[in-house]
């Protein structure tokens, strides 16, 4: 029996996914990846499982909304946890690859996977990774800005996430088809980007050559998300 | 360890939940309210799990989408299973309250919760219940047509439900907040409407003054649901 508890939340405007992770036997939370707009939906909801939020934490600097993080700070006087490559202001603690957290009485260890941007941090809890915007269902993060490596992403998929069990979930920070978790198994075998039967320079080539659109609120959410989105309680 | 698995999807436009759960020692499936728009993703998840779909699960007839019911049933040869109380004609097995599945090892027991509509069935299995429009997460299904009734929604909520252990996770239809699951003790304790600090008949007074629109898609939607979609294939 799995005692670290996960609890997927969705921000519709922002296809974002947030997550509640608690120890089960202590209370003790942790909340990754929140989004601004959502606060009150969020810390009603751990009010209501009677939960004792101590971590507030980011996997990257994101671009498509702002974060929470300092409101819920402002509410609950919890920690903001960011990577230590983020280049990020005000953070409480910055965590370093293979760095761990307590949790109650279980663990969080802080992967640094960069590709995406260059501070990305993937979290891993027994049986559950959260990749942010590293590894999605099926897919990875865009790599055309904020210090983003399509050769930095798959030695971060490759070599950094797969190396866990085939059975961990992994609970990504965006899904654009509706769904809400996969896992290392089927990320090695059907991720069309980063699967195991894509060699490196194959993924590289393919990213070159993808097109994406400017995110609509790069210029708002960026430098709010570089001071914890302090400027937007 | 629970052998019965679960994955969420979601219908963006409809904001619909649908499930997939399996036998993870014998990989028999079954999906609960599928989404015709979505069918081809789900078949690809169930191809990619390897699992062996077997039923095709329906909590009742929808108003807000169409099931893919047959369409699903023409690709597989799963069989389409509703409440016995729906009046849906061309489902292959019709349950009544408390018939129970059997899904490799694992078993699935059909609830008739009435109240949203006449035939609404909640399924249960070990760890879980899927309960359809009958109990949202901090909310009811609206009782205003196909016979609803919200005298039978707190009946069947407060009865039927609430009667699982309080840490069976509730999978409901919907969301509307990018809430993904609850329990049973959360709604026993915050549920506004039908929690157990309600009384029926404020319940049923409350429901009497709430105004809702008319659903976009009732006037498609039921038709095509009343013989499982099978004329949308």
């Amino acid at each position: 029996m799995n005692l670290m508890k996960v609890r997927q939340l969705f921000d519709y405007d922002t296809w974002t996914y947030t997550y509640l992770l608690w120890c089960d036997q202590t209370k003790k939370c942790a909340i990754i990846d929140s989004v601004l707009e959502q606060v009150d939906r969020d810390l009603d909801l751990i009010k209501k499982l009677n939960l004792d939020l101590e971590y507030i934490i980011e996997t990257h600097v994101h671009a498509d909304h702002i974060t929470g993080a300092s409101k819920i700070k402002l509410n609950t006087n919890a920690k903001i946890i960011y990577g230590s490559k983020t280049g990020v202001n005000g953070a409480d603690i910055y965590l370093n690859d293979l760095d761990e957290l307590n949790l109650g009485n279980q663990k969080i260890i802080a992967i640094h996977t960069p590709g995406h941007t260059e501070g990305c941090t993937s979290y891993y809890t027994l049986g559950y990774i959260f990749t942010g915007d590293t590894l999605f269902i099926g897919g990875t993060g865009r790599t055309d800005f904020q210090g983003g490596s399509s050769s930095d992403t798959y030695d971060s998929v490759t070599k950094k996430i797969f190396i866990y069990s085939d059975d961990t979930v992994i609970y990504p920070g965006h899904n654009y088809k509706g769904l809400t978790c996969s896992t290392i198994l089927e990320e090695k075998k059907f991720n069309p980007n980063v699967g195991i039967h894509i060699a490196k320079d194959v993924f590289i080539e393919n990213e070159s050559k993808v097109e994406r659109p400017y995110p609509k609120k790069f210029d708002i959410a960026v430098p709010a998300n570089m001071v914890c989105g302090k400027n937007n309680i």
